[in-house]
């Protein structure tokens, strides 16, 4: 059975930008799109969706038959309704995985996860970026060798405001002085999400063929290992159905109710 | 200069059942802040805020004069305004320490700050728990033994829905066949959180004077390193301030405005 | 093409002790690739090696051709050859999964790889045990329900003298009142490494259909990702190979040596 | 009572090379302790240790009572004793704070401590280096701006060898083109412990006053939270010694004997 991927991408630079539209005249979805479906052939069942559908594209079925989640937005992640935040959080708790791109780092859907900020540095200066692998023979970095040079990019600086990664997959340099945590790992419940770094709406980054194979890697990376159908409940376990034997007993308030995950 | 300490509480069942006024007649934060000034004294300055104040009894200048925030809560969660959780997220992230106490792990400002469910077991049955230390000799631990024993509490169950804590610092055994992790520490920004289980209404736990110790301990363990004032800035580095000499030229679209932290 | 397991055994108390031998007739060893032979079929190439073969069955070509490696010990640490843990240590670091069991707690390799004392509380009192799930739809949990109930075990009890993990798996609770970090996993160099508590040579542990479980998924969870050939290597990057040209030069001593892993 | 600091280096270059000789006459750690007494006056108490001295100048008095030690080590790293080791990992585990410099990546008691390989690229070439801060407002970097430019330095290049890191605090960027996790913290124990970068026997690194005040930090930060007098212990807790009664009840076989933390 293939993954099931779904790239979601606000899809706005390309609908108002002659240049963005150059670079990317089937959207930076359908960019991404040809790329893994290039890589990954029959593994995956590639969709897109994008924010000027009904629900952004990301009805309760989408969502739910979805195993890996690609986001790509940057000018209108105000525009996102936190109902569809809400639900892409809940499955990625229950184990779909979620990849981040670039200015996705403002995402809600990034920042909700993270719980911080997820503030960072930035220039466009069309400037040279090295990507060094940190974590050599990380099943994201199959196939790559010690770097990814890429020539012209958007600067992206710490102080990145993120949670410590779980695991430290790329780090970035710039030729202008900076450096960047440009891959990231985070398990959040039973989901894994990839922070990439690469990708902007005016350099073909997205036609890179080893950006693509990082992000094809870190779809077969992220695909759920199992489903938590329970990740949001809080189940009472009353003293009839506790393993052992209580001996003590004491009060309660729970008739006054304890609210649940929303 | 004394440790400001803030310690917020909903004060809801103190005022409706009688059990619970019983137990806590200056309410569960009068409870807290007679601990923490016998045992902390002079070291800290403590106040106290609920929910039925303006504001919650967190205003902008409370807040940003707050070092270590302390968070009850259980039944009206729903009730605390967004604008508030933004305001003490931000305030974490800037440095200030944040101990989330019990129920409180429903909290919108725990479930926003760590981005998970935050779900979990539970059962009022009046039974024994053990916390047991994981971490010895850790700030938080300081003059206590291989475990704290309480004869009557709350269950908590496993899975708790977080993310892999930083520190493990106390798991509980209970009577009644479950286990949970019942101290933990993240860092999100520049702020660290401490979660404690500990602590229920219709129990006398914050008369506990090694619970007390504990909370003592991690105020003192989770006040500010420093204050991170640009925690939430996104900031332009615009080329004539890079510290390296760039050459290569790209393109922009940034007049359309990238979003900030919000 | 299969996953190459090599089930590395002690092999001393099933040799001494005919209780041990009533109960593991073909070893230790033997028991558990019954249970992975089982349960992965074609999936796995199983072989065993033990202490007293030469090199200890585990000689380079053995450990170069092994992607998962299981270990098993407990009265004979002292007697595993510093020279084979430096083998096996390198080729974790290099992308082989390891799976420690039960008394392996206090193997050299395991030590070697976490730096910490892997001390922790024990009892044999035949105690119930009850291994709780704490990261649901983990790839290692597969098939599992909400926890593992043990009838008769060894009790391991907090402070285990681990650093952190980087995924809590399971938590057990035992009869006697304390509480263990029974399933925990970390990452070292390109190799994944799993901890898992049960097992015993007194109790039938390893003929259990759970357990069997348990264990078959770890070695599925472990196979390496990649194979990182340079884990130990300190190359020097000489000027002439430098990406970028540098302008300032400073002074070497390093024709005196530096010296690189061992 | 001060912070009792023991500054331990090998102290070969110094006394073989009239270069290192001219830029640290009174030793790398002569320089270093009096950076620390400088910025921290009566708030530490500062010893130094070197190799050439009986047990290194670590007795088992002065492991006992020291409460941060740092390291500096280069070309003689395999001359330490493994018993000296030994003694500095158990207080360690106890809680005493360790701060590893530079070139002490590959020292013994690092890579005993990590458990991985802790190798690196390098290159001697006097290039500019600039540690970005990626942890603002953490004790460490107190009184630092947003990053430390050294005008010479020798390369250290990723991949690092080493676990992912507690907390990121320093990244560095490299003239020639590279990157590298300058500035780490880990938890071993009981013991904190940091990595810094910066130093070289050919540059005049410990005369960097931000350099300096990095390791004064880092003294602050590092020192016990509490002394885990136990930590290497394995103790059996007998039954009549639970905290439950235990109703089942299984065989031993530990007369054999287990084996303690070597």
């Amino acid at each position: 059975m293939p993954i099931r991927v779904t790239i979601w991408n606000e899809f706005v630079h390309e609908n108002t930008n002659k240049v963005v539209q150059g670079i990317y005249p089937n959207g930076i979805h359908g960019a991404i799109a040809e790329g893994l479906k290039k890589l990954l052939g029959d593994e995956v069942a590639v969709t897109t969706a994008t924010l000027d559908q009904p629900e952004h594209g990301l009805p309760q079925d989408v969502v739910d038959n979805t195993d890996v989640m690609l986001w790509w937005g940057h000018c209108a992640h105000g525009k996102v309704s936190d109902e569809i935040v809400d639900r892409v959080q809940k499955r990625v708790l229950e184990g779909m995985g979620l990849i981040v791109l670039h200015s996705g780092h403002f995402s809600k859907i990034f920042k909700r996860l993270l719980g911080t900020s997820c503030a960072l540095k930035w220039r466009e200066a069309g400037e040279r970026e090295r990507l060094w692998v940190t974590s050599p023979a990380h099943a994201i970095v199959k196939g790559l060798g010690e770097c990814i040079e890429l020539p012209e990019t958007e600067m992206y600086g710490e102080p990145f405001g993120i949670p410590t990664p779980d695991e430290q997959i790329f780090i970035s340099w710039f030729e202008g002085g900076e450096v960047f945590r440009s891959g990231c790992t985070w398990r959040r419940g039973a989901g894994k999400i990839f922070y990439f770094r690469p990708g902007h709406e005016t350099y073909p980054i997205y036609h890179n063929e080893t950006v693509r194979q990082v992000i094809a890697n870190a779809v077969e990376w992220a695909k759920p290992e199992g489903n938590w159908a329970g990740a949001m409940d809080a189940p009472n376990v009353p003293v009839d159905k506790a393993p052992e034997k209580i001996t003590a007993k004491g009060g309660s308030l729970h008739e006054e109710g304890q609210e649940g995950f929303k």
